[in-house]
Order: structure tokens, then C-alpha cells, then sequence
């Protein structure tokens, strides 16, 4: 990180539970937006709409599976925001700074996610309840001298 | 609006309830995220501190009265996510586009909110459950040539 670079640059999306990616964009539609892609996640049990809004994405999550985290989510707490993830591009910074903070992630370090870009979380303990999640894009290459 | 404008410029802000703003800035100054101002709004029982993340904010409300929806909230759902708010240049043209849908929003018309912006709200009925909040900078005149 260079001295005035900001670790986070932006609300990447945010993640909504939906039990109906179709009824939930009567919603969306009614305000001029559209689904730009539809992506299943088969090992997750979900499909994911994900509508552009400015430099940012909002997600429907979609549970295919009865025993998926998203049907899960829905059953406990009913449809609503899932997630909020934020975008950085110095991912292994933000885990360091978790970390030394004493806040409690969710994976040892940095995996690929969807559209191979970076992703870390933060347990909703350590996050004042919300589950956030750091996204990197793909095409930045981690930094990998900043770590060890 | 002219064709090819978007009605829905960005994602405005995400409001999240916490118990304490100091408590939740633990996390997000390990971001490096900073309050750029903190708002008290008396009528409503909250303060509001305000984090820049791009060209969205990050809204983190304290309730300061025991009868405030977000003391409600908080005690009803404990911390986390309470609502998602979506930039507009064009309030009165989203209002109308929501109404013919046949959803309901919270308000006859839009109200001015806090730093003389325009807001109006969807009822999370009508949103799968999502309190979805829309709002359109203070220094844009309603265009009332589209709205009766």
C-alpha cells in the first residue's frame, strides 16, 4: 500500500436472499434494471442475477438446493440482504490488518471466487453482524511480497 | 428521463444498525474506512456516522433512545444490515414506476431527508423483504412537468 492508496475502493455488491430470482425482479425492473449475467454455483446451491448499478453489482441469491446456505439463510430469517462485500485491490493487505486488529476470518487466507476474483470474510462476530466480504478482482496479482 | 438514461445511478448507501459506532469502527478502521461526518437525527433516535466507500457511503446507525426503530431493530434482529438505498436522479419518475408495478411504498410522495435529499422507501413487503430506500441528491429540482 502506498501512502494515500484507499484498502477499499468501493461497495463490490451486495448479496440478497431471494426465494424467486424471477419475482424478486418485478421489484428491480420497476426501477430500470436488468440481470446481466445468471451464474449457478453448483457446490454452493445457488444461482446468482446480478444486476449492474453504478460502479457497483446488487446479487440475487437463488437457492437450488434444500440444504444449501442460502436456503438455510432464508428458512432462519426470511428473504432479505444476505452479505455486503467490499472491493479492494490489496486483499492480502486487508487480511493482514484483519488480522493484527484481532478480528476473526472465515478461511486461513484469500480464495478465488466467482469470475476467479480473490474473496475473504469476515465472521458476523467480528463485523457487528453483518457477514462481509472482501473481493479483489482477477486480474490484479496478489502481493505476494507483502506477505509471507 | 431520456432513453438510455438509467434510473437507478448507484447504490447510495447501506445502512447498518450497530449498538455502538466505536465498537463497530474497530472493524472498518482496520479497513481504513474513516467517519467523514457523524449526523444526530433527534426525531428518528439515531446518530449516523458516515464512511465514504467509493462513490457509495457505508451508514452506521446508533440508536440514542429506547424507543427508536433502530433500538426496535436491534432488539428484534440484533446488529447487522438494516436497509439498502439506491441513488436516483429521478425520484418522482421511480415513485411512479413502483406504483404502476403495483408496489407499495412507505410514503404518499417523496420526503425531504437528511441533507435535503429526496427519499422514498419501498415497503420490504414489496421487496423481498428488503427495506429498500431510494434517494436523489438535494441539488436536483423535482421534475414535476412528469408527475402530476
Amino acid at each position: 500500500m502506498e501512502a494515500g492508496d484507499r484498502l477499499i475502493t468501493k461497495i463490490d455488491h451486495v448479496g440478497i436472499a431471494v426465494a424467486s430470482i424471477d419475482e424478486a425482479m418485478v421489484t428491480y425492473r420497476a426501477l430500470g434494471l436488468e440481470i446481466e449475467v445468471i451464474e449457478e454455483v453448483p457446490h454452493e446451491g445457488v444461482r446468482v442475477a446480478m444486476l449492474v448499478c453504478g460502479e457497483s453489482r446488487i446479487e440475487l441469491l437463488e437457492p437450488t438446493s434444500e440444504d444449501s446456505p442460502i436456503a438455510r439463510f432464508l428458512e432462519r430469517k426470511g428473504p432479505g440482504i444476505h452479505h455486503l462485500c467490499l472491493g479492494t485491490d490489496d486483499i492480502r493487505a486487508a487480511d493482514d490488518e484483519l488480522r493484527e486488529a484481532g478480528l476473526q476470518l472465515l478461511r486461513p487466507e484469500p480464495t478465488r471466487g466467482a469470475g476467479g476474483c480473490w474473496v475473504q470474510f469476515l465472521h458476523p462476530r467480528s463485523a457487528g453482524g453483518v457477514l462481509l466480504e472482501l473481493s479483489q478482482p482477477a486480474d490484479d496479482a496478489l502481493s505476494d511480497e507483502e506477505t509471507e
